[in-house]
């Protein structure tokens, strides 16, 4: 079994890549979608989240977690690692990675919720690295992606990404890093506006294949299973709803509400 | 003092025309910016969030509370009139009474949030005195002027606009009610789409209107003051740079962090 976690459901983008490349692993998500979004609060109360939403998944004894949220890959890393007794993978880390390895010319976009770009977990990576580095806080991203608007062809999704990528364009960065799970659903609009030759690197994504890689290098891969399960923190249905656009299947009955305060 | 609470930043609307009509009234605002938005919360958390916020204002023994939030107003009113001792003013209902005088062909539509409209809060009292209603939920509304994007001439703005108020125009309303507290930031951009023959109805001054009247009926009128105080439950930095967007001022001295979990 393998746990994900995230403040809301934008880590359902890592549950379906894990599908897509682990597709025998059993998968339990927990979206803490009574305290979304983490973004805003202060790092010790992400770190008491992160550990309570860590703890909750420990119970169902997973071989790893993978932490699908920016905010909590940005601050609780550590934390994470200290406490737990197995292997914890987060979404900065592998994206960091994989833009060091795709990018030619050494200019690397960050595209990031504005809590996420503040933290300056990406940059400070980046830029230990010696690449040069452009943050771009995209606000409208994430409401856009809930509310279903991710055509490349809605006016207001074209709108929106040249607002934010143009600045990418004059820079000239070739790798773009979706610092958020929620931009993947985006990739097709930000793609047709910045041109083939430019590199995106989903965060969401990176972080399963890099579980996926850890597990295969440890012999722990499963040889059956695949069952998901979903926990959240707030109303089920709204979530179910809502992880339609990322997961573009029907969840509600695997939906379930706990009390997260108790963990 | 007249309190006044929202989920988060839009309640400064209220304010902002508190002031304008009663310039004498003390007001203390709770901005329960820690667990904003309440409009995704199942409606048992909305109800829990509002007492909360409620029993923090009634501390400073206010003469009355303004709801300036459109979920709390659709979902917990009555929690919150059967809870308090002193008057409880809704946006939902002063905006309903405001439309209704204004419309002469009986066509009404509303903007909202999802959960405001989902609550059917506004459809209800309007059906109930036999006009015509659609309901468009504006989910991108919020996003788009808590980050700024509230010019008439901003692209993202007009296509929202357009994407959200052409049906009003096929359904041919000739009142218009903006059922959010942030909605009238966006006055002037639906105001040049629909054209100067529609009427906006702004649920947050229509409000403020009842509240001022029923202290004037009370004979509860204040004889000086003015002081503003705010409080929020998250940064009061992020706080202060928002409100200039609604207050155009500046209030960074006058915002408190507190635990509204406490109350």
């Amino acid at each position: 079994m393998l746990g994900v976690f995230d403040s809301g459901l934008g880590g359902l983008s890592s549950v379906k890549e894990l599908a897509r490349c682990l597709p025998k692993e059993d998968v339990v998500y927990f979206g803490d979608t009574g305290r979304v979004p983490y973004g805003t609060r202060s790092k010790e109360t992400i770190i008491k989240y992160a550990l309570q939403d860590a703890r909750f998944l420990m119970q169902f004894d997973p071989k790893a977690i993978l932490v699908a949220c920016g905010t909590v890959s940005s601050v609780a890393m550590e934390a994470l690692q200290n406490t737990l007794s197995v292997p914890v993978i987060g979404v900065v880390d592998a994206a960091v990675g994989a833009a060091l390895s795709a990018s030619k010319n050494q200019k690397i976009a960050v595209l990031g919720t504005p809590a996420t770009i503040r933290s300056g977990s990406y940059r400070e990576r980046l830029l230990g690295q010696g690449v040069q580095v452009l943050s771009i806080p995209c606000p409208l991203f994430v409401p856009l992606v809930e509310n279903g608007h991710i055509r490349e062809d809605d006016p207001i999704v074209k709108e929106t990404v040249a607002h934010y990528l143009h600045q990418a364009l004059s820079f000239g960065a070739d790798t773009i890093i979706l610092g958020c799970t929620h931009y993947p659903l985006l990739k097709r609009a930000i793609g047709t506006f910045v041109g083939e030759d430019v590199k995106l690197i989903n965060a969401a994504a990176e972080a399963a294949h890099c579980l996926a890689d850890r597990l295969e290098k440890d012999g722990l891969l499963a040889a059956d299973g695949g069952e998901q399960r979903f926990f959240v923190s707030d109303s089920p249905e709204g979530f179910a709803d809502t992880a339609r656009i990322f997961l573009k299947k029907d969840i509600k009955e695997a939906v379930e509400r706990i009390d997260i305060e108790a963990y």
